[in-house]
């Protein structure tokens, strides 16, 4: 039995979300479907972690448990072949038995990007978000650095989350702006129910000046969501990467 | 009574081709039944030309006649309002009577994109086409250029097109490498049915050694689609610009 973790990009907007639901078609679902096609008996896979419904992944990781007759060079192809258009298996390789794609993670970052204007270009319609007002973005820069290190997020977190521990530490975050995009990228040792699109929602209404520029500060203090930003669009964000060093 | 002129930008993915057919939902459709919403009665759009199933426009022209009430300025997002987000009105503005998108246009531009290797990104599959071989690029920018200035296309047209006049003109063809991207663009007075695709595909063949150099010539010279390459996939195409001066 050869333990496997593959790097996988999707695109959320067709699904549920990566975890099996009852409601909808998740990628965990095609991807255990695809799996049992080529090894003809069920396989069940780990990722790193969920992403929600119209959230998209360039660097998922996900784990399985095999027996492979063929090398693990032809893996990738073998189970592409398998797979839809939008879901394709990047890289495979062979990893020790007591590897785990969730809990052996070290970090995750994830990318948020915004397209500015009135009007979101119907190539793009499903990978981005609007932002069709003015934002300082030196402001929401410098904000930012509130974050970084090891906090309690509860404020940062959905209602519904279900989580136990939220205290997270947060290693970089950037917000930049190219050509007509806004991107953020955040890296952190693991993130709760919504809180990458809680923080990018809390710095957009910083940047418009709709909520206080402390408003980072008594969030982390108070540990209340209600006083922060929106919950920012699934369709903008990207699982970019994960990382087990 | 106004004749209005949308710049219009759409995803193809999802239709059938601008123009009205029975076997599927059009672009064409889609804009007349929101014009008519917007305005109650019947509206006929006519645009500088079709566009395939799932070819994408960045800037398709359409004109129509209206009684207009309010202002020109709000119209782009007054017809937004009633169209799906693949669909989007970018510009409207009033022109002459007697200027027709298709009849008055001066000169179109398309633009082709491969993305190289051999795992199509996710996040991109129903935008770009897939180049899994390597291409000489500099034979091909050599071999573009006798397309230049005016030809008989006949070559270069499915052979379905019930077309009359093949002799076309083309003003420029560029072939670039841009990071993972081979990018085509084509400017010229007009275009047969499927012909960027051909010469597109055409390309592509004597790139990777498959057609000989000289193939463009006696395509030419012989009005023989035979001998050409394939055709490329509709979802690597573009309708870029249309231009009326």
């Amino acid at each position: 039995m050869k333990r496997i973790l593959l790097t996988l990009s999707y695109k959320g907007t067709n699904y549920c979300g990566f975890q099996i639901q009852n409601n909808g078609i998740s990628i965990q679902q095609v991807l255990e479907n695809a799996l049992e096609k080529l090894f003809l008996k069920p396989i069940k896979v780990y990722a790193s972690g969920r992403t929600d419904a119209g959230v998209h992944a360039l660097k998922q990781k996900v784990h399985f448990d095999c027996e492979i007759s063929f090398s693990i060079e032809r893996l990738s192809m073998a189970i592409n072949n398998f797979l839809p258009n939008d879901i394709r298996v990047l890289d495979a390789i062979e990893v020790p038995q007591d590897f785990h794609a969730r809990f052996s993670a070290k970090r995750k970052t994830y990318m948020y990007v915004f397209t500015k204007g009135q009007i979101v270009s119907p190539i793009l319609y499903d990978l981005v978000s609007k932002l069709d007002f003015n934002v300082n973005i030196q402001t929401m820069q410098k904000e930012s650095l509130k974050l970084l290190g090891e906090h309690d997020f509860t404020a940062f977190c959905a209602s519904n989350s279900g989580a136990k521990d939220f205290v997270k530490t947060i290693y970089d975050i950037t917000i930049e702006e190219k050509s007509n995009y806004l991107i953020f990228k955040i890296c952190g040792s693991g993130f709760l129910y919504n809180m990458v699109r809680i923080i990018v929602g809390t710095f957009i209404d910083i940047g418009r000046g709709k909520l206080p520029t402390d408003v980072i500060d008594k969030m982390l203090e108070s540990g209340d969501r209600r006083i922060g930003g929106m919950t920012a669009d699934a369709k903008g964000l990207y699982l970019y990467d994960v990382n087990y060093l």
